[in-house]
C-alpha cells in the first residue's frame, strides 16, 4: 500500500522514522508488546498512523491468543485496548481507531474467521486515512494560491499518516495542481520531524522547502515572507481548539500578528466530540532527557531539570480554517463541526474503558 | 577581572563559548586577525562582550603596527576599526566600542605612549561594562518579586558581557538579594547558547533552572508557568525596537497574549540613538549550514536549502520596561530614552568610518 506501513506474512513493518532520512530501516512488529515499544520510542509517530498502528496493534494481540489456544474473551480484547490507549494520550486518532476495532470485534467475535476480520477492518482504516487524506487535499488546495511561501510544522506529510499526508498533502496537492509553491519548514525540536522527516519527503517529490529553526517564524511572518500557514492536529475539541505538536500555538501567534491564514489539515478522525473546549485536552508530558539529548550527544549540563511536551493547544480563535475529507470548515466552527458530525452520524469518540486521560498541568 | 576574558603578556584570551559546558579552552588572540576570526566563528558572542573584545583589538592592531616599526597612522587606525565592524552587524556595543576607542587615539595619537593608552582604554570599558551590569541589576531586581518563574532566551550572562550579566545580572541581583526564583532558559537554537551557556551559569551559583526548547513557551505561558520574561539586547533604537538573538520576537508575542511582563537588560551602550526605529536595524543572516548541522552531525537532507538569521526586531509596543545602569526606563520610550541621553550628554553612536551598514532583508 504505502512503503512506510504494511502488513506481511503475520507482521507490521514499520520504517523506522528516527533514523529517517540517513537510514531506511523497519521495525518489524510480530506481536501487541512490539507495537506499544513502537508507538511509545516513536518508531512511529502523527495522529493518524498511531490509529492506524494501533488498529493492527489489536490484530496481533488477538492473534497472540488465538496462536496460544486460549478462548478470546471480552476481557482481554479491552486490555489489549486498554494498553494501546495507554501508549500516548494526545493523539485522538488512537482512540478513535480502537473504538473501531471494538465494533468490528463485537460484530465477529463469535466466528471462526475472527483474526481475518479484524486485519480486514485494520486495512480498511488505514486505505481509508489515505483516500480521505486525498480528499481532504484536493480541498485544501483550493486555498492555496499560485506563488504563496508556506509555513508547516513537524510533519504532517505521508509519514504521519497512512500515505499523501494532510498538511503536506495539501502541499502536494497544489503543487501536482501546477502551482508554484514554496514550503518553509520548522526543523521541530526536539525530535527534528520537520528537519528529518518534512525536508525528505518534499525533496523527494522535488517541491522546494527550505528549512528554519522554529524561533526563525516571527521574523518570516513580520517581513512577509510566509503568507500561510497550514499544520496538521492530533486532537480537535467540538469548539476547534487544536492540540498538535508544541510549537503550533506559538506560529498561530505568529500568524494571527500579521494577519496570515492559519490552517489546520485532519481527517474526521482527528476531531474529538466528547471535550467542550481544549482545556480537556491531555497534554503528553514526555521526559526531560528528550531535550537534553540530540541522539546520544549530550547538549546541556547533564543534570540540568528539562521540561518535554509533545504538544500545546492552539485555541480556535487562531485558527482560520479546518480542512477535512469533507470540506472546509468555516467560523462558527462549533456550529459547523457540530453539523460535520450530525451529518456523518458519528458517535461520540471516547477511548476504550473509559473516559480521556486526566490533562498534564503545566 | 573576569575569567572568560583577560589581557596577559600583551595577548587577548578569549574562553570558547562554542565547547562550553563540557570543555573550557581558552583562544589566545596575539594580532588583529585573531580577534575577527574569534568574532566571526562564535568564540565570542553577546552584545556588551563584543564591544569589550573589539576594544581590545583595535590596541593589538595599533600593536602590530608598533611592533612592525611603521608608523601608526589614521588611516591604517581606521582600517583597524573597519575590519572589526564589518564581523557582526547588528551588535551596536561593537560599533560604540569602536567610537570610544577612536577617540583615544584621537587624543593620544602624537603621544610615545599610544599603545598603553589604548590597553587603558579598553580595560576602562571592560571594567565599565561590569560596573554598569551591576548597577542594571540593582534596579532590574526591584522589578523580580519573590516566588517569580523568570523566563529567558539565548545568554545574557557574565559571559555575554563583561561580566555579571545583564538579564542574568538582574536574576542573579534578585537570587542575590534572598528571593526565591526559578528560571526558565530556552535552548536557543542553533547555537544552543541557553542549554550551554545560561544552564551552566545558572547552575555554578545554584539558582534554579529548567531547560525548554524555545517551542515551549507559549505553553508554559498560557499555563502561567511563566510570569517575567527578560532578555538582554543587540540594539535598541530610538523609539525603544529592540534587536535581540532570534526568536526574543516570538517571547514577546507570548508574553503580551497573556499580559507578562517582558523587560529588556541592556546597558546605554546598546542602545544606538543614531535610528529611530527597528526597521534601520541590520540583521545579521549568517551561513544556512549552521542550521543543518549541529557540531559535525547532520541534522536534515544534506542538500536543503536553509536560513539563519542571528537576530530578530521585538517593536516596542511589545516591550514593559528597559532596565539600564542609569535605571528603569518607562513608557513612552522615545521620550524617556531622549531625556536619559540628553542627560548623560552622549553623542549618538555612529560605527567608525560612516553610516551604519544596510538592513538585510529577510
Amino acid at each position: 500500500m504505502t512503503d512506510h506501513i504494511y502488513w506481511k506474512n503475520g507482521a507490521l513493518y514499520l520504517l523506522d522514522q528516527r533514523a529517517l532520512p540517513f537510514k531506511k530501516t523497519y521495525v518489524r512488529c510480530a506481536g501487541l508488546k512490539d507495537v506499544i515499544l513502537a508507538i511509545n520510542n516513536m518508531t512511529v509517530r502523527g495522529a493518524p498512523l498511531l490509529g492506524i498502528v494501533a488498529a493492527y496493534g489489536v490484530v496481533l494481540g488477538i492473534q497472540e491468543i488465538i496462536k496460544s489456544k486460549k478462548q478470546v474473551k471480552d476481557s482481554a480484547v479491552e486490555k489489549i485496548a486498554q494498553k494501546l490507549g495507554n501508549t500516548r494520550p494526545t493523539a485522538v486518532n488512537l482512540f478513535w481507531a480502537l473504538r473501531k476495532m471494538a465494533g468490528t470485534y463485537e460484530t465477529y467475535k463469535h466466528q471462526k474467521d475472527l483474526a481475518d476480520s479484524m486485519l480486514e477492518a485494520a486495512i480498511a482504516i488505514h486505505v481509508e486515512d489515505i483516500e480521505n487524506n486525498r480528499m481532504l487535499s484536493l480541498f485544501g488546495a483550493e486555498l492555496i494560491d499560485d506563488g504563496d511561501t508556506i509555513l508547516t510544522h513537524c510533519n504532517a506529510g505521508a509519514l504521519a499518516t497512512g500515505g499523501y499526508g494532510t498538511a503536506l498533502g495539501v502541499i502536494r496537492a497544489a503543487h501536482e495542481s501546477g502551482k508554484k509553491i514554496k514550503v518553509i519548514a520548522t526543523e521541530t525540536r526536539p525530535y527534528m520531524q520537520g528537519a528529518r522527516l518534512t525536508v525528505w519527503e518534499l525533496m523527494e517529490e522535488k517541491i522546494p522547502v527550505e528549512l528554519i529553526p522554529e524561533n526563525h517564524a516571527g521574523i518570516l511572518c513580520a517581513n512577509k515572507v510566509i503568507n500561510k500557514v497550514i499544520t496538521g492536529a492530533d486532537r480537535i475539541a467540538k469548539n476547534g481548539d487544536t492540540a498538535n505538536k508544541i510549537g503550533t500555538f506559538m506560529l498561530a501567534l505568529c500568524a494571527k500578528e500579521f494577519k496570515i491564514p492559519f490552517f489546520i489539515a485532519a481527517p474526521l478522525s482527528t476531531f474529538d466530540n466528547s471535550i467542550e473546549n481544549g482545556t480537556q485536552i491531555a497534554i503528553e508530558k514526555r521526559d526531560g532527557s528528550e531535550v537534553k539529548y540530540l541522539g546520544d550527544r549530550l547538549l546541556t549540563v547533564k543534570d540540568v531539570e528539562a521540561r518535554y511536551y509533545g504538544f500545546d493547544v492552539t485555541p480556535e480563535k487562531f485558527i482560520t480554517n479546518f480542512i477535512t475529507e469533507k470540506g472546509i470548515i468555516e467560523k462558527p466552527f462549533k456550529k459547523y463541526i457540530k453539523m460535520l458530525f450530525q451529518s456523518q452520524g458519528l458517535a461520540p469518540v471516547l477511548p476504550q474503558g473509559g473516559s480521556p486521560p486526566p490533562q498534564a498541568k503545566a
